[in-house]
């Protein structure tokens, strides 16, 4: 173990070279967003593609393949560090992870904000929502923790701790949550503004909830996804919204499960509230750590919990 | 790339780390098999359980848990290098990964029989085959390849080389071959007697096909899968199998699929002739390489192709 720590010491903690060689595949978004039909409308967009990997090779090709040459100039670098020849009127940029902040891209983007977006321009997104709800989870607990209790007649019992620590010490990113696993309506938990969130503020975020359960059932979990705004450059213009929830056709994000060490039984008009802090690594700066408080109320129990999840150190 | 070549030479080139530390958790098996009615049977059986990882202390614990003390004595080491007190009448080990052979466990298996089974015990599993079948794989085609043809009206086309390197060029694991998929009735390619079979023989591996097509539709590729034999202890008794195809309930091996460069139109009643060669990687011992050949012939064309696929160096 001395050995891994020392290995540890020597790699980049902002693990660049996975990042970037992950995200290099994420190409195509800028030229989604180019007007196709009007060669007038076209003639006065000027696009700046920002790209650090060497997929940038490929988005040149791609510009190229599509005839928007003249439209879009394609720069490598990074965001945080890129000259641009001018400010520009909107910044585009896809940098949500799994429970909105993992992998906290958003620093580069608000880097980038920073120093080249004009006074009064437009981000895309331009605000973005955490959403909680407590959850029943009842085939995922059954597989990872009650399937011990007899398998092949057998008491396996002895090895929940270790499921626990398996399965449950982090959360499960790519869940899908059936409409009927959830408890109560879902709440916002945490409204950023893309204008106005500054670096600082990404170290530690807190939101507090209270939800009224609108069903009995048994209390498994928090599942937790987000919802991100583009607002319409027209004044007056409807915004569009991408909702990454289980009411919304499913994207590579899916949902993301927190789940409890211990099931809850819990009832129709029991309240759950509480708060969810998402505390910033100081080492390792794309990653977070989640902390949920919880206190349930009802008729017929009260009971209180605390649990913080690595996302992944 | 230099520092990259030194640290695989500096790399144990079997990787038994990671490997132990996967089939660690794979502990309950010799337990599963253990008769839990027969008092008169438990006190003449005696079960050796031997576990090379840490996993060894929760196996202990679960005989204890499961009062078996008395029948199973569980060693810690590998099984090829462990003393028994004496020959054993059955070696029983799960040792079968991907595409039957990939990991190549079966190697530990092969040099504990030699040592500890008696003359004409028995092995479970008795024998194992691996199957073949050419098939259409129209949706796994359309996500990773056609997709780049036409996105959000683009034309994305100069990405396909790279996708094709991306999600063709090695096996695809964790493949559920639909029924419908299949081009022709599936053949067992290679055959291996576990009591027969020699570790010098696992170098390389050869089987042939012919398949007759029993419908028109589209060569993606070939689907392939095992299947495992217990013979009874009994004279004449019936053998239990074991089958990972798509006929049987799906396992946690799945399917492995094998795609082609390029689909290709084919016919009922056309021909698809080859063979299957899988070759161990002479340095990295638990990879290998597979490599197809196949012919089609029918009376509207002919075509020939080969590819090879590593597993996963
Ligand atoms: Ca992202
Ligand atoms: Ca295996």
């Amino acid at each position: 173990s001395q050995g891994a720590s020392e290995e540890e010491e020597e790699e980049d903690a902002w693990q660049d070279e996975e990042y970037y060689s992950t995200y290099g595949t994420l190409v195509g978004f800028f030229e989604s967003l180019l007007p196709q039909k009007n060669a007038a409308i076209r003639q006065q967009i000027i696009v700046y593609a920002v790209e650090a990997s060497s997929m940038v090779e490929h988005t040149r090709e791609l510009v190229k393949q599509n005839a928007c040459e003249e439209v879009v100039t394609v720069l490598q670098g990074r965001a945080e560090e890129i000259q641009l020849p001018e400010q520009v009127d909107v910044l585009v940029s896809e940098w949500m992870g799994n429970c909105l902040l993992f992998e906290f891209m958003v620093e580069s983007v608000l880097l980038a904000r920073d120093r080249w977006l004009r006074e009064g321009g437009m981000m895309w997104p331009s605000s973005a929502a955490l959403t909680l709800v407590p959850c029943q989870a009842h085939q995922y607990y059954s597989e990872k923790m009650a399937f011990w209790e007899k398998p092949y007649g057998l008491d396996f019992t002895p090895l929940q701790p270790l499921a626990l620590q398996e399965f449950f010490a982090k959360p499960k990113f790519s869940h899908l949550m059936e409409p009927g696993d959830r408890l109560a309506s879902p709440a916002d938990v945490i409204c950023l503004d893309m204008h106005t969130l500054q670096v600082a503020d990404l170290e530690e975020m807190q939101g507090k909830f209270q939800f009224r359960l609108d069903k009995s059932g048994v209390f498994h979990g928090f599942t937790a996804w987000f919802s991100v705004c583009f607002n319409s450059l027209e004044e007056g213009g409807a915004p569009v919204e991408l909702n990454t929830g289980p009411d919304s056709e499913p994207t590579h994000w899916k949902q993301t499960l927190f789940m409890l060490d211990e099931p809850v039984s819990v009832h129709a008009a029991d309240r759950i509230s509480g708060s969810i802090i998402l505390r910033r690594n100081p080492v390792w700066r794309r990653h977070l750590t989640v902390t949920l408080h919880w206190d349930i109320s009802g008729h017929t129990q009260e009971a209180a919990g605390m649990k913080s999840f690595p996302m992944w150190r």
